[in-house]
């Protein structure tokens, strides 16, 4: 059975963003970086516009979708509604942002400095999705979901193809996995090419792994420091049906080893990275993920909108 | 007459210190980037081991001398301290560092954490330096300037020749100065290649600049944001020799010129950089450096030493 994205389809979307997105660069780094004997290839998408991978997918839902002149609205823990926000500005089209009071201020204020009505309210992601929901059946507004949408996802999708030009060869890469966008873009990108991809969760929000496991989309209590950019509670069917198919599996980690991934990256790459992050270095330097000697494995690093102050307490 | 050195000799160096130091990516940024019209490549310099770019240096030095059993020794603000430090533990190698107490806190402990001895005392570099030089009088240790010497610029040289194979064309490169042992490197590695290297130093640091002006290198004040890693007193003989004949010229920005790159780049491009690291994009952003338009524009970001809570408080 097909998958509902197809690589066309990414492609496509690439061609389509590609004048009004970031070409990330990637690192090869040195044989025995983070303590791996192999090569690694590090794809450095928190370099992209507004602080993570999240406006590839705004771009091409933008850019495909009827915008009424009301505009657009999104439900975002932060990243998508800055990223929504973003390119929303760019294109010259109105935003209103609903955000959960978990957010941090960081990316509450990114949102509103890219012009965005922002509405704080509810205590998790949920909540603020329902609020969206509601303003969007009273106004018309284009909803832009964060990743229980096609054009998101093929989005999304488009960071296989650049990191697949750049690296010299890879055979497995880690992607953090919140509601499940950019990972269910990315193994739709590359299901049948021979690279394995596997999620990362924090083992306090698992809303894959558990859909995995449970052979259907369901519920998770999400309960995380990287819950602000990965807290969703459902990754929705559109992700778990593609993940199900082309995600090998999902690797979990602990909230420490998420912080520790965050301090080596600083420490010693001199990298600012919000949990969410670093989530899938997390995979590989606590061993939740252990590749094989020689292999050739790609981490993610997709997000990195932290307050530097609040960071630098956890250093 | 030839430059004392030579685009083979900076090849040499590439080789040997290759197995040693990370490529660090080129980030080729859409058009527009900055304000300016036209295409900008930035050398991500400070994802360098020990982050900056010293490390080249230290380890082309340590690979070419007799290293006496007693080891190395070397007088630093900061960063090229740190550099020898981490190039003498990969190589075995006992490390004294000399720092002035103008130094960061960061740059210290990074020092120490590569397990060098480390001897604080004096206001500026040029203390730091007299200290040194007694010690290595005292002791025979191999002393690694840190930019008055030809290995350390054949080293530093090294950055040209990786960004010239990454990046889609290069007219001209905006290179912060502090001794100028980065700039002459690269300037020797370009000399008669078509490209235009430009130095750029604050306003109240500007070693390079009066020397180019009074024709023979003399001594300046010091009093910069920057003087921690830019703040040399004078750039020495072997350095004037080359940036007379292969550097196009200096720019000077004022410190809040800096600051403002830093704001900005961690604002638009999440990278959290040094004063020094970010001097040379001041000169774009604030037009001490004017490109043509479609001038392909590179900007060296050799960075990345500051300690998080400081430039928290600077945003």
């Amino acid at each position: 059975m097909p998958l509902p994205v197809s690589r066309d389809d990414i492609r496509a979307a690439h061609e389509r963003i590609r004048p009004h997105i970031r070409r990330t660069p990637v690192f090869s780094l040195p044989h025995g970086a983070f303590g791996h004997d192999g090569p690694v290839s590090l794809k450095l998408e928190f370099l992209q516009h507004a602080g993570s991978f999240k406006p590839r997918g705004a771009f091409n839902t933008l850019l495909t979708q009827p915008v009424p002149r009301v505009g657009v609205a999104a439900a975002s823990g932060g990243n998508h509604g800055a990223a929504v926000a973003y390119a929303a500005k760019q294109l010259g089209i109105p935003a209103r942002i609903f955000v959960p009071e978990i957010s941090s201020p960081a990316k509450v204020e990114a949102i509103r400095r890219f012009g965005a009505d922002v509405v704080i309210g509810g205590q998790r992601y949920a909540d603020a999705l329902a609020a969206c929901d509601t303003y969007v059946a009273e106004t018309g507004a284009l909803s832009i979901h964060a990743y229980d949408s096609l054009p998101t996802l093929q989005g999304q999708g488009t960071v296989a193809l650049e990191w697949e030009e750049d690296a010299r060869g890879l055979d497995t890469v880690l992607v953090a996995v919140g509601g499940g966008g950019l990972i269910a873009g990315i193994a739709s990108a590359w299901a049948g090419q021979g690279i394995k991809v596997v999620g990362v969760e924090p083992e306090g929000s698992r809303a894959l792994h558990a859909s995995l496991e449970a052979g259907r989309p369901v519920d998770v209590t999400v309960e995380s420091i990287a819950a602000d950019s990965l807290g969703a509670r459902n990754t929705g069917e559109l992700v778990f049906s593609i993940a199900r198919a082309a995600v090998d599996h999902v690797a979990l980690v602990k909230d420490a080893a998420i912080r520790e991934a965050q301090r080596t990256l600083w420490r010693d790459w001199r990298i600012a990275s919000e949990p969410g992050g670093a989530t899938a270095l997390a995979a590989l330097l606590s061993q939740a993920y252990r590749p094989q000697k020689g292999e050739r494995v790609g981490v993610l690093l997709c997000g990195a909108n932290v307050e530097l102050s609040r960071l630098a307490d956890i250093l």
